[in-house]
């Protein structure tokens, strides 16, 4: 096993904590075929954050149905919980339940420790909701338990063709389609708070960074024929941040459905200079295009946080629970990204 | 010239009406260069309607700048109009308004003729509000000429790699982000209408499609915690429809951010057995994957009139007027595209 190898080395350059998330779903599955790939870097510790006998569950019915490279959990690094069941409560319900203890433990053990991220496997909300849980994601939850409101949810990718970083930051995350707009209007400092931490983001990568902002309507509105609120504000709040930051190269707003057109490209083709993140207006607008061009090499991170979060930019995958089919490729990317992250912030401070 | 070669055949299948669109974007330039392409099949007749000077005047511009593979006017079917001047107007505004009289000009010419199709270049919505035309677009126009409401806009493109006929349709168009909630809410009847016309369209290809229904919040609502018309409504209706369409693999609502996952795959992939169609919710969710996935091969097509009409998937592109740079697939496609359904129309009905 990978990690036994890993754990008779005595330096360590990173701690990786991951929460289990829902054990009705493929977490389990993603994290025990993750952790027996040879893509995560020698120098990393990994401890995960769950229930042992359910990752030895999961990992005896992979082996049953035959699948091979899969960390055995009595060789790995496990912060043991057993969560009590809920009175009168189904599988469902519990499961809810303790993928939400697992990340509040895992917060704990990230927030005191030095050159430590946190990687969290996916969650079901309408699980947490049966539970007891009212927060519309992870996300959330680690705003609060920070005590910040200032956090953005970015998804990035390493390109394996070329090498470059795709980034995008959604300005509005987990909310009805139907309140997008109105969460922009009654958000007027939004805009700015989103560039700031996209622009912070992307100077851990290069000085003078070029971001690009997307537009909320269709063609962006086309100068008001369908929708105003680029009008309205946008390109205003674009062009305010620009005074206030000439080191950075601002695009937009954008028409959204030609906005990821060189993002595709960037991917695809080695000596282009890309963009260095797109900020996108809504979740399905930055979601759709980043899964298409990044597929599972998509991580989510949480960026505003005085941690180093990351996760699996997928679901819960609850239908194909225990097949053995589940990919762990986004996992990996996270638990990649999360350590390049961290070494990262760490020679930053030293400066 | 390909055009004059094809000029002296005496047996033509279809006549595609060319109408040139805005003369302030790259409409002309588009044109004259995909009908100097060998894509064009030989057995086609292509007119144009639009300002035979201001082809010329283009042609002479591109020459002068080196492009070498353009069509020139003086030996193309052109169905010459020279639109006067607006009072006291600007440029673009005469062109806005010149583009609106090609376009009714070209859908005439459409309409009382057998296997005739329409192909429009891009115009500029708020040019031809600047000229008194009130329309969202061109699609919202045909509808009217043609007094009919239920019309939908698809757009398809073909695979290059694999053959796969990749098919989008949009529940809602040129409306802002805002109204697309209380539309869908509005109107009970458009998602069973979209579905209908899709799978009319579908049909043509395949004996019994397999659809597929995007939702229209992040998630597919994740069971009303992230907006709650899914629950409302949407499931109903697809549930309602599949009852009276057993011919018809229904699949969704689908979260959006992976909807388009399996596109992505059969565009690529050989051997894959592709879906046969997407509802997507809105503009910019079906636009995003589409353009991404189908790149320059995607063509915008209206069904449910009683013609057959195409356009490319791009606008005006002003900002590359006479550069020489503009691609031309887009219409190219737009052009096979409209030919291949013509002679599929012409065969369907004679069964």
């Amino acid at each position: 096993m990978v990690q036994l190898k890993r754990n008779k080395s005595n330096y360590f350059e990173n701690t990786i904590i991951i929460s289990a998330g829902d054990e009705s779903g493929v977490g389990p599955e993603i994290i025990l075929k993750a952790l027996a790939s040879n893509q995560i870097p020698e120098n990393v510790r990994v401890r995960i954050v769950g229930s042992k006998q359910n990752l030895i569950n999961t990992y005896r019915s992979l082996k049953l149905i035959g699948i091979k490279n899969i960390a055995n959990p009595d060789e790995l690094d496990i912060e043991d919980i057993e969560v009590s069941k809920l009175n009168n409560s189904s599988w469902k319900t519990n499961c809810g339940n303790s993928s939400f203890v697992y990340l509040k433990e895992a917060i704990k053990l990230t927030k005191f420790q030095p050159n430590t991220a946190l990687v969290t496997a996916p969650i079901c909300k309408k699980s947490w909701e049966l539970a007891g849980h009212k927060y519309s994601g992870q996300t959330e939850l680690l705003a609060e338990c920070f005590n910040t409101r200032n956090v953005g949810m970015l998804f990035t990718a390493k390109s394996p063709i070329t090498g470059w970083r795709f980034n995008t930051l959604l300005a509005t995350t987990h909310i009805p389609l139907s309140e997008i707009s109105k969460n922009l209007i009654e958000n007027e400092d939004l805009i700015f708070s989103k560039l700031n931490l996209l622009s912070d983001f992307s100077k851990q990568f290069k000085k003078e960074p070029t971001l690009r902002v997307a537009g909320l309507n269709p063609h962006a509105g086309e100068e008001g024929i369908l929708g105003t609120e680029e009008k309205d504000f946008i390109k205003e709040s674009l062009e305010i941040w620009k005074k206030n930051n000439p080191d950075v190269k601002l695009e937009g707003p954008i028409s959204p459905d030609s906005c990821w057109i060189s993002s595709l490209r960037a991917w695809n083709e080695k000596g282009l200079n890309g963009h260095d993140g797109i900020l996108a207006m809504y979740h399905d607008q930055g979601l759709i295009p980043m899964k298409i061009i990044a597929f599972n090499y998509s991580v989510n991170t949480t960026i505003g946080l005085p941690i180093i979060r990351t996760s699996p930019d997928h679901g819960t995958g609850f239908d194909i629970y225990n097949k053995g089919i589940a990919q762990c490729q986004s996992i990996l990317e996270a638990i990649k990204t999360a350590n390049e992250l961290c070494t990262k912030s760490r020679l930053l401070n030293t400066h």
